[in-house]
């Protein structure tokens, strides 16, 4: 039974040895019984001109899938050094979406060149097909690879079929059912397969609640879709509902992952898909954005805060609850923001309009806002002399808070609306454009109730 | 074909009419063709005794099923209503993984009552054994139910035994091959069974590079193993590698979404599990923790102002960059963490210990910090009368920024080392360490600087 690989530094500074000492048999023996996926991991240790040595060493199979499975940026380092030819000989190798895949980040003089050289002319004229998708949608992560036999069939004629079929197929999960035009009418679980008798019709044990989606379905729906209804494989087809390919959960998985990392990057103020194995570069590159975002948010502030100089110099103390409102205008605000991203993102936005969804909002901000001033009412009531600063404090923190839940609840609801990514609303602009304003609302506040009092 | 559901208002509404004149026959109608998932979708619509209106109509199959697809809490309310022996019945139709995920939200008692009844004594002892595994282990997540063949079997044989376990298990994605004592040797694929001739011995077509985990392998660990090996089944083994379960990709993908979601939840300070559609009560209830956290750093804050009230007094345009001190630390603590937590949680930390990553985390800081502070330097050097405030400002932005780095990437890795969920650091708290810390730094290098010139 193959043990689970773990790759560890001692691993790496061996092969490193043996690739310097070019001892090739040493090398390849520590390689040659692993999963791509765990080579992938290897090539990200060492530099290009090592990983080529082993590459080269590999079953040309393997060798295909390793690239898949390395990140985007070492794939892109990696073939660099690699002529046109031999990249073609391994997309030759690979399904048909992960081969666009590959293809789809070259340019595209890069891609026609690539594409030229390869071998098989159906595979050439799938990736070709695949690669005029939008690469968020069905049509970009579906495979052309798949099981089709026709309704009229019998089970014998179809397992004949299928036996002819399944060299182009890693996995089969389903079997689809075509009509003469080729449009999907139904899938057939293995499960019947193996338990109906031979001279039984397709077209009898058919299951026609199969669920598709269209080529132009985005991959946000498809994930939605798939998880929902525990699927691990989805037919694709086009708008004359002609099965074209069908997209496979680990793919899914991927789309799950990357969109759940985006929306962790954004609101945590991140502008790249980083790791933190990147170098100090990288890192800093993918950070200073958003932290310019924040710096000019600064700036802003102090010359709102130079309006009301005198207002301060007159009760300083009225500078010490600035973090204070600053910080719960910041909190509520994303807190709000993120609740409204996750819930697009889920689908689960239930039927409330824009306007039912704020006045709820106005709820949540109204008891937040009620306990919260109250709390810090009191504090201020036994620990502060000034009963005028006791009154702005809690006034501004009540405005600031509702004013923060209201505008973080609209806004990804616009940005939405717009078709833009509403998950940008929970970034650091949004949380700047809150300190400001609750900055703005605590000054404006105070200057009143000193002013009243 | 069939036509993907899209729940509406519409929908609803009508639903809700038949239910109210009791029309059995109309509502039966509108939801007897659709997949569980959908149907549960719709009892979130509805209250507990409509709901059970539609239920006691269903086929039980799908009826059983609607249940597993229920939140949480809808599950718990609408179970209660219904007797032990009813709720027996349905689990006695689930797979045993969502049987005993069912079963172990229920208290002690109520579990054993249940049980109790149900008829099927072989499901009864798989659900028991199931309940003993901790629900984040992959003993928590695998099903009893797979089709195992004995590796001294022939194709055909192994065909007839599939028939006889098939009835069992809803889709066959792997056959399992075990040894005469249970111990898993490989996988046979479906692709391989039907390519080969019926004769064949199992042993010769088995593929032995089977990746399998224990049954104390976290939910995690299994998330990571599937999507790196991009697996849709993955074979759990006891502690003498005997096979006593397997694990679906539709599983995972919910620990990936669940995990990401709390991660998500973390970062934007809210508490529990939450949706835009709940009450604005429960919504509050989620909220208001870390607001707490927030308002109560907002006064150490202020008691920290205070005892530079004089030092305020005598420069009162050093309160003009208090909101921009406070906004960079909270923001780069927020993206030092995150990004440890995420490499925490892919496993991806590579092989640099604590020290390492704190020495480059110090270099991205270090860069960002010159930036940042020369920017602001300018800026007050031109538009600002004090110099003394131009020193303070960027000699605390450079400092603040190196202390919220280094925090923010030293406490996820501690609580990491003390089996903590790393992904706390993100939260508020840290943020409101960060605040108070950026804030006595600007103050007291404020000090310094105005003494000395």
């Amino acid at each position: 039974m193959a043990v689970q690989f773990e790759l560890t530094k001692e691993y790496v500074d061996q092969l490193h040895n043996y690739i310097e000492n070019e001892n090739e048999v040493a090398a390849f023996e520590m390689v040659k019984d692993l999963h791509p996926a765990d080579i992938a991991e290897i090539y990200d240790e060492l530099d290009v001109d090592e990983a080529r040595f082993i590459h080269v060493m590999l079953d040309p199979e393997v060798a295909a899938e390793v690239l898949v499975e390395l990140e985007e940026d070492d794939r892109e380092r990696f073939l660099k050094v690699l002529p046109n030819e031999v990249i073609a000989q391994f997309i030759d190798k690979l399904d048909s979406d992960d081969a666009a895949d590959v293809i789809g980040e070259f340019p595209e003089e890069k891609q026609e060149e690539v594409l030229s050289h390869i071998d098989d002319l159906e595979q050439a004229g799938d990736i070709v097909d695949l690669l005029n998708y939008d690469e968020h949608s069905a049509g970009g992560l579906m495979a052309k690879e798949l099981i089709t036999v026709n309704e009229n069939w019998t089970i014998m004629t179809c397992l004949k079929e299928m036996r002819k079929q399944a060299e182009d197929v890693d996995e089969i999960y389903y079997v689809y059912v075509i009509d003469d035009n080729e449009i999907l009418k139904g899938t057939l679980s293995l499960k019947k397969l193996l338990l109906n008798s031979s001279n039984k019709k397709i077209s009898n044990i058919i299951d026609t609640d199969v669920i598709s989606v269209k080529t132009d379905t985005t991959s946000e729906e498809v994930a939605n879709i798939m998880d929902k209804y525990d699927l691990v494989a989805l037919p694709v087809v086009d708008q004359l509902n002609r099965l074209v390919g069908r997209i496979t959960i680990d793919d899914v998985v991927d789309v799950i992952r990357e969109e759940a990392e985006r929306d962790y990057q954004l609101v945590s103020g991140i502008t790249q898909d980083v790791e933190s194995s990147d170098s100090a570069w990288v890192l800093t590159r993918a950070r200073i954005p958003w932290l310019f975002i924040g710096l000019f948010g600064g700036i802003i502030a102090a010359l709102v805060m130079g309006v009301y100089e005198v207002d301060l110099g007159v009760n300083p103390k009225m500078a010490f609850f600035i973090p204070l409102i600053a910080a719960m205008g910041g909190n509520v605000g994303v807190q709000s923001s993120s609740i409204i991203v996750q819930a697009l993102a889920s689908n689960s936005m239930g039927f409330e309009g824009i306007g039912r969804k704020l006045l709820k909002e106005l709820g949540v901000a109204a008891i937040n806002g009620v306990i919260l001033s109250t709390v810090i009412f009191a504090y201020n009531y036994f620990f502060t002399d000034s009963f005028e600063l006791t009154i702005t404090v809690s006034a501004a923190l009540f405005s600031v808070i509702v004013f923060a839940s209201m505008f973080g609840t609209f806004v990804p609801m616009a940005l939405d609306k717009f078709k833009i990514d509403p998950a940008l609303a929970t970034g650091p602009f949004i949380t700047t454009v809150n300190d400001i304003m609750g900055l703005f609302i605590y000054l404006m506040i105070g200057r009143s109730v000193f002013a009243f009092f």
